[in-house]
């Protein structure tokens, strides 16, 4: 019996994701392509005490049907977090979302028709392009790092513009302070807005975290922020927020609606009780510190065993190394698939390219794994590279 | 500064889901209007060891990244609690969602394109429009009790058949088990979809329930099976499920995808643990009872006070009496803004209408309130009506 057909776009889902997933089944496999954090890294204690308060203690809060822009108490600590004395919040500017990725969704919605066009720092973190595809956009990429960028043009008529300031994924590239004010003054001239999504806003190794542009542009801003949990807490709770004008909030709040009425009341009620105790802040010491002998032992492999190879920069935090093949014969998608075999996975450019035209890049991960696995790794990674060179030649 | 539109459909979004919220915080009012359960329905001792036992012996399912379907345990458990000899279930045919509402999503979402047909079963579930408005769908209505109504011709050319068999929100209805079986051979011969929507498939007060249609269609079946756990265990735990062919579900799986990625771990191993452990059956009894008597008591409220201005017929299950107005001029939009005034709110017909053009109808919950209240409450209802009654004189 034949049914009725899919919606077109689901036939353009890449299937790179399901590879990575399937990889995880390899025994012995060292996974230098996810976005993973180290389990390590959880409070699990902690967590597990406020889950069993936040329902014992505040069941209606957890436990019943909620409001859809998310728990006033939340909304309320997510406020006070990002204020400032220049740009006062409050809940009004906040809306709670089922992990970042619901609030990429939602700007999907509430801003994108089909053929509609979506500005894109490029390479492109690609879960984000995952929920756009529905909405059949068109994408301009936006490459920061060239030095003819022009902001204003590739803003002009976009719905939106799409950026990663701190430490982009995939690239790990931390856009400096001049950037920032040029891209928010050009949403301004074009009257756009800009998305600044900062999931590794609190993973700065070397120096100072930046201002954010939220917090460059004051009030009556063009700048939607987007934050989450999943690298400062758990990503299991599946809690993320969105910050922007309130009219803005109440848009995505309705385009939340039609997805899942209300994220998670328990998960809010233990996020919530985190933030007000500070529990992100007890353990990012900890975080900091092992995140930053992972990034150095990597980099210190890929110059011991890779440096012929491939050019990069040590990123100032962040959880990727953005690596780029200095022949243009090296195809990443080829040396991915090679990888499995050696036992090494990697993440080729071409999943962060909309148009998936990019195959001289790959995205390395130092997050989930201790450094003598990470070097182990670049180790399998130089054989593979070697032997995929050969096939080429 | 202008910014770039929203998109259009947005704009078609009703008022009255803000207008209950903003009736919630008129004190004293009697709220009649949603369909909320009674607080006293959770097992709150239970929840909070289970929430603190799954972080804490289960931080790997609970606090990490999880697969997109949902967590293998969780999924088996849904599989085993629905499987029968004549259904073996896998846990390839069960999608985790965040809530029934990502389900709906997700539904349209892979089936639906600008412009193809859902046929729903009208009155409508108001939540599930809301899921698919962005998709722009063209509704098809299912009135299952008319005397000439005609599946076949009903389902032909639909992506899908929206259906909610056991105690409809909002007409309370139960489909009988002959017409379960005449929608599952008009889908056979149509070769569409049959959505059967669950959330009250075990508030059953008089009788046994009736098999559903997942179980009478048995392998390779055109029924999506839609449920949740929240009227068994807390709707603040967002868990939801979609049982169906493999096919359908990894489609499903994939639009879930772009929405939130996964469901939260930490609920989704709390509602693993519930169901291996038998608790919504252990809280079933103390559940069916209490409503069972708001039921009556609402039932004997009207029949007491309203039997001059509408008809309706006593529920055998579910969350809600749908009653109708004897007198065509009685307008039930102008009933709900009255009753606000009156200290009671009731849900309008209007919003159960994918046309919003039936204003002869309204549904009333009797779970929320103890019996006193329900009395009440349709007391101030009945002053209300000789009101509006009087005013469209």
């Amino acid at each position: 019996m034949s049914r009725p057909p899919f919606a077109d776009w689901l036939s353009q889902t890449n299937d790179v994701t399901s590879t990575f997933l399937a990889a995880g089944q390899i025994p012995g496999l060292i996974n230098l392509a996810g976005g993973l954090p180290d389990p390590s890294a959880w409070p699990v204690t902690e967590l597990a005490e406020l889950a069993q308060e936040a329902v014992r203690d505040f069941p209606a809060e957890s436990l019943a049907y909620g409001p859809v822009p998310g728990q006033p108490r939340l909304r309320d600590a997510i406020a006070a977090r990002f204020s400032t004395d220049a740009l006062p919040l409050t809940r009004d500017n906040v809306l709670v979302t089922t992990g970042g990725t619901q609030a990429l969704a939602a700007l999907g919605l509430a801003l994108v028709m089909t053929g509609q066009t979506i500005a894109v720092q490029t390479p492109a973190y690609l879960g984000a392009l995952d929920t756009w595809r529905a909405r059949g956009p068109d994408y301009r990429p936006m490459v920061l790092e060239d030095a003819d960028f022009d902001p204003v043009a590739a803003m002009t008529g976009a719905q939106f513009a799409y950026t990663v300031p701190n430490f982009s994924n995939p690239s790990g590239r931390l856009v400096g302070t001049d950037q920032r004010r040029a891209l928010i003054d050009a949403a301004r001239r074009t009257g756009t807005w800009l998305v600044e999504d900062d999931p590794y806003g609190a993973l700065y190794y070397d120096g100072a975290p930046l201002p954010s542009m939220l917090e460059m542009a004051g009030t009556d801003s063009p700048v939607i922020y987007l934050g989450t949990v999943s690298k400062e807490l758990a990503p299991g709770l599946r809690i993320g927020w969105a910050i922007a004008a309130p009219e803005m909030i109440a848009a995505l709040s309705a385009a939340k609606q039609g997805t899942d009425m209300f994220s998670s009341g328990l998960c809010q009620m233990v996020t919530a009780l985190a933030f007000e105790r500070g529990l992100p802040e007890a353990i990012r010491p900890h975080i900091l510190s092992m995140y930053r002998a992972r990034r150095d032992a990597l980099c210190e492999a890929l110059e011991t065993h890779l440096s012929d190879w491939f050019t990069w920069e040590k990123p100032e935090g962040g959880m990727f190394v953005w690596a780029r093949a200095r022949d243009g014969r090296l195809n990443t998608d080829a040396l991915m698939r090679a990888g499995l075999t050696e036992g090494v996975c990697i993440s080729p450019s071409s999943v962060f390219d909309p148009e998936h035209r990019d195959h001289g890049g790959m995205r390395l991960n130092f997050t989930l794994n201790p450094p003598d696995e990470l070097e182990e790794g670049i180790r399998r990674l130089a054989r593979t590279t070697r032997a995929v060179l050969r096939d080429a030649a």
